[in-house]
């Protein structure tokens, strides 16, 4: 940025950045060999999140094998709070990996209850306003004891 | 860029051409806080597809809050012809985003009855006749009244 | 290359290499209208993989559409056995197009039973000890015989 120097004549060489491909996992959750962001490249992929903690000493199925409960201890809460509480989750272990739910280019979401959906549509609405992902939505059964989870992926060049 | 010298000889550069970082969301559906298509970089993410309209108001769930009809007035149809239908949205989300069903590299399906696999399997196959996209295929219940859905990724340099 | 030129006093410029996009399908499935991997760019797409044989003729579904027996003559296994089948088999598409597990960054695991899931992480943590893949899990019917199925997303630029 100083230019003023007098002879330099030759233009200054721009560093010839040599574009390393990056990989790395960042986040950690006990019990599961994954990471909670990982790193590829320009991209930036996550595990699904959703509001619940998981004890698998006291998960409890029902017949078909369903999970009936989880073993957590959360208070009750809506599915607008769940949204909410999975989008929060989103975006920690994405700044981890030098990114934020801005940076998101394409969403997932799965919920138990498909009479979930209009309330979870609105509060995911409150964390897109601008250039909105694309995404996918889904009735499943989850593994652990919530009304939605939420995957995201997004894309910040270094 | 100015650059007024008189004798030059040597073949103009090209321009450096910098890569720019591209991040652009294409098409909207009323009441959806998504977009159709999204650019990000090198690929292209879609919203999954299904032959479905989607009246909030007359949406009706059975006792489990499945699905059982979501207001829309579409006459009946088969499985083929909801395949087809599906693609062809996605191929109008690509083209907004500057790319076609050519241009696909993965793609998720997922049905609401196993039972329609092979007539969706059929015309799938009339639109990925080389370099076939990978493919995962599921079981679901879906959020609308359709009985397929269909997401794809494309991947088209700039 | 030839560069026995005497007065070669300018450092020889390196080959402009141009970055060549690459688009290629590897591996096919008789019946299935997919790739098993997808090369595009720095990224590999896979198929979900899971234990299980398919034939169309065989197939016998319940009353709700769901796959009772795909016509397989595997010999009974248990879900690890299945976990590590089906990451194998993921290895071999992976090695087609030219990386394997060891590049994986994303992957999604679908189980039929819930209870699985322990012994499902377990074995499934086996191919996975450092820099570990973000994973997505739900419980899920699948089109096939099987207990677990996984698909993966490989970062590997040339």
């Amino acid at each position: 940025m100083a230019r003023g120097v007098k002879k330099a004549k030759k233009p200054a060489k721009k560093a010839a950045v040599r574009r390393r491909p990056l990989v790395q996992g960042y986040g950690r959750e006990a019990g599961f060999p994954i990471s909670l962001a990982m790193r590829a490249g320009d991209y930036v992929f996550t595990s699904a999140q959703g509001d619940h903690e998981f004890d698998p000493a006291m998960v409890k199925y029902d017949a078909r094998g369903l999970v009936v409960s989880d073993g957590n201890t959360l208070p009750s809460r809506t599915v607008a709070d769940e949204t909410r509480s999975a989008l929060r989750s989103l975006d920690q272990a994405l700044r981890l990996a030098g990114c934020t739910l801005e940076d998101v280019v394409d969403a997932s979401v799965w919920l138990r209850d498909p009479r979930d959906f209009h309330e979870m549509n609105k509060a995911y609405g409150e964390f897109f306003k601008k250039n909105q992902p694309t995404r996918s939505i889904f009735r499943i059964d989850f593994m652990f004891d919530c009304r939605v989870e939420i995957k995201v992926t997004a894309y910040k060049p270094r």
